[in-house]
């Protein structure tokens, strides 16, 4: 038994996407099978063009459609404010709660030295040049919203140390995501370091 | 906040996809933004090409690269059983027994009222065709495995009294695929129905 190859070929392109295994694939070659033919040319252009259409902001490597993106060209948001994530998809997180107004910095990974991934291969130089000279004086505040992982952490104090020798004795604020318990969540099965960083970063009410 | 354009395309034409909800699409369209061009273009190629390099095969409707398909084509496959199953998928299921050396039918579907899905929307009347006339004595049994689902069986009753019209008391073996509990199963978490299926087909050891 072999699978023929116009459909083994759409098949192997889907399994290289994360998440989608074999039999999941399989079911969606067939699937598309059954769909019009300009539905699967919609497809294929909107896949070509995902990439030439879009460019990386040259202020806060954003993926945009526009340099500088959205939120760096507009000018109702607080340049002073710098908010540094790992991924585009994180801006949008932020952008739901409508609480953030400042700028963005995405870093397109962290620090993850098993998967060679070095300082060097993501944006951070960037975000220091970012801080440099003229700017030091108009960006107030860096929060590093990187996740909470290993990686994350490592990457957090890295760019940390690293804007604190830029900054060199200028006042630079840099400041973490709050982290705790997540709304919603059960105490009972919150584990240990959650819950050690909620009661070390306990408010008063 | 809005997603940009040709981001937005790739997850809208993932959405239509069975299984991939709003959340994975907008996973999968960030990751391929970090995969190259022309892994791209290779996946946008094989979607385009997916229907326009296949046919329906004239004799069995499998989707096949040439007509008649390599099950119809295959001098040792015996062309005297015939087997009905609903989508081409099923086909691969049956081929990975490598048990069965007949031939197969291809219904594309099941009846289905609720869906507007008819006797005549699949494909039906091929396959009485296919028995009619100088065929009725090539073809010896029919084998029909549709879904063990309502519109399956629904499919299986039809078919089954449209083959016997056709046949009209020439001698033709219509059977059902045997059913009752799969293996690897416990009893006890076996629904009534396959249990009342698997005594009804109980076999003699």
């Amino acid at each position: 038994m072999k699978i023929i190859k116009p459909i083994q070929d759409v098949i192997d392109s889907f399994t290289k996407l994360p998440g989608i295994g074999p039999k999941t694939a399989q079911r969606l070659a067939y699937y598309l099978l059954h769909v019009p033919q300009n539905e699967l040319d919609i497809f294929a252009k909107a896949l070509s063009k995902l990439k030439t259409s879009t460019v990386l902001c040259s202020v806060c490597k954003n993926v945009s459609e526009n340099d500088p993106c959205e939120y760096c060209s507009d000018k109702n948001r607080d340049k002073s404010v710098v908010l540094v994530v790992e991924q585009p998809l994180d801006i949008l997180a932020f952008e739901r709660t409508g609480k953030f107004g400042g700028v963005y910095h995405v870093l397109h990974g962290a620090i993850n030295p098993l998967e060679n991934i070095g300082p060097d291969e993501i944006f951070i130089e960037q975000l220091v040049d970012r801080i440099k000279g003229e700017e030091l004086k108009a960006i107030k505040e860096v929060i590093i919203a990187t996740n909470p992982t290993m990686e994350g952490e490592a990457t957090a104090i890295y760019i940390t140390k690293r804007l604190k020798e830029t900054a060199n004795g200028n006042p630079l604020k840099i400041t973490r995501l709050g982290m705790g318990i997540p709304t919603g969540a059960y105490l009972e099965f919150a584990d240990e370091t959650t819950l050690t960083q909620a009661i070390e970063g306990r408010r008063l009410l």
